[in-house]
């Protein structure tokens, strides 16, 4: 049964709203263009704007140690503009139909479109990070995406591995997931002043919190339904991508039972798959891993001053792994 | 006939030479990462780098007004990454299989890998700016890669289209290949102190020769050796892409002449098509205009002290038109 939408703007604090809003007029100025055929691809993939996770990280760090500013409303912008390159490039990647209830980029206008598109968005990122007028800022996301994409490149390079293990995957997702967000609390709460013990602890909660968001966003492509999740499911499985259930078993399970895995993945067979993975115990086992990652990075906020804001960022950590969207 | 190869580093004046040299230990540097997979890319894509017209401009227009430092090779090195990624993506839209006489990535390793890895690149170029701790310089050259980009989507929404006229195609060159030039040789100018007038008329100089370069690839699509240009040749006619050839001859053909090279364009027809527009006088007219395009830009170097870095700046305007490769 679908829970009911879980939005930021419901669970945060007034203001975290406002801020959202702001963070959607600077992106759309910033990639408003004198060419009226980018101009209305840049409306197709604003619709792509759904949780607004990121942008909400930077605010809440922020808010936790003091006032929050244009700049932070920049480096929000920034960091959702820099996923959402990621979300074109990946649909490109994943052969991807369905985004946000809406058909891609990739599949409406073709391939050649969405990987220029989302180099338009990478590049409006730096530009627009660099318009905040501080090097620091534009060396750390320089740094975050260098990551991102080599995350991206090794997990590309472990395509249809069946002996990848826990310790790369988790090194992965790292890199492709969890460092950006990691980056958005780091940055928040720098940018209010916050002293670099709570900095890091946030930086530390914000990478937590992403494994645990990408452990659960594999959980919901194999056991989602695409109707309320809102995007194509089941790519994993279909692109040869082993997650996180997927490896326990693998690495677990006794002889036959891993030899019937294996012919499910190889014959791309999603229901004999999570039959496997439920029997195994490896998909609940995956999604405890979420859960005490999620307890892991709750605990990093004690070094945040208690109220509001860490009461949202607290709320916002559980509500990770209990989203089906 | 094939003449020598014209590599920047024979017609310039010595110091160039070791100035590339720092380039390309730069951009090694920068691309190295931590994770195998990703390092096995980088020494693919280093192959690509060959003429280095970009870092050459950067540092000629810098010694055509003072002495040439850090920053130089920091901004050189962006360019030719920047470059270096478009090339890949390139490669991915235009289902190219051969670059600088080596195996593309995207058939080497899939159109995945290859959208990936030019992200990594242009990643790294924001990042290797941001270095420089000049936010003047990300502004700038985010600018240009955001104008880059829209260049490249404008061209996707013209491709097959028969009515593209020689106003779009030069706003999509000057664009997505002419910027990029101009902003070599505006910073490199800039970086040595050179009056403001001087850095714009360099700009300017960088500008023209970027259409004329685009144009002679144009030229050299149609009727260049693919042993010699040691790329996929053929492949504006093979993806619909109209070049200034064709645009002149479409505009200026008789009735049946102009149908006799739409059929040819449908029929992909190389041969066909190159017979009609050497028949009309197109071919010789588009490589009229890239001849003005160079005249006009070297008038520019009035502004620029005379010397042996001057010469050099004409001499490889010169160069961009008389290329076969």
């Amino acid at each position: 049964m679908a829970v009911p939408a879980v939005d930021a703007r419901s669970i945060f604090p007034g203001s975290i709203s406002a801020l959202l809003d702001e963070v959607g007029r600077l992106f759309e100025r910033q990639l408003a263009s004198d060419m009226p055929s980018v101009n209305s691809l840049c409306r197709h993939v604003e619709r792509y704007r759904g949780k607004m996770l990121r942008p909400t990280m930077v605010f809440l760090s922020g808010q936790a140690f003091g006032a929050v500013g244009e700049r932070h409303v920049m480096v929000a912008a920034t960091c959702e503009m820099i996923h959402m390159a990621t979300l074109v490039h990946d649909d490109v990647l994943d052969e991807a139909q369905v985004r946000r209830r809406g058909q891609t980029i990739n599949r409406l206008r073709g391939n050649e479109v969405a990987v220029m598109l989302g180099d338009y968005l990478i590049s409006n990122a730096f530009h627009l990070c660099s318009r905040a007028g501080d090097p620091a800022l534009n060396l750390r996301l320089g740094e975050v995406t260098n990551t991102l994409c080599e995350g991206e490149l090794v997990q590309l390079s472990h395509r249809e591995d069946l002996s990848l293990d826990e310790a790369t995957y988790f090194e992965i997702v790292r890199r492709k997931t969890a460092v950006l967000i990691g980056a958005c609390c780091e940055l928040g709460a720098r940018l209010s002043g916050a002293p670099e013990e709570s900095v890091d602890a946030l930086r530390r909660f914000g990478e937590g919190l992403g494994v645990a968001f990408q452990i659960q966003d594999d959980l919901l492509d194999l056991e989602g339904r695409e109707d309320v999740v809102g995007k194509s499911l089941g790519r994993d499985l279909e692109k040869g991508k082993l997650t996180l259930p997927v490896i326990i078993h693998l690495a677990s399970g006794t002889g036959a039972r891993r030899e019937r895995a294996i012919s499910a993945i190889r014959a791309r067979d999603g229901a004999a798959l999570m039959g496997e993975l439920v029997a195994s115990g490896a998909l609940s086992a995956a999604r405890s891993r979420a859960e005490s990652l999620v307890a892991e990075a709750r605990r990093e906020l004690r070094l945040v001053p208690a109220g509001e804001a860490r009461d949202a960022l607290d709320a916002a950590a559980i509500a990770v792994v209990q989203r089906e969207f």
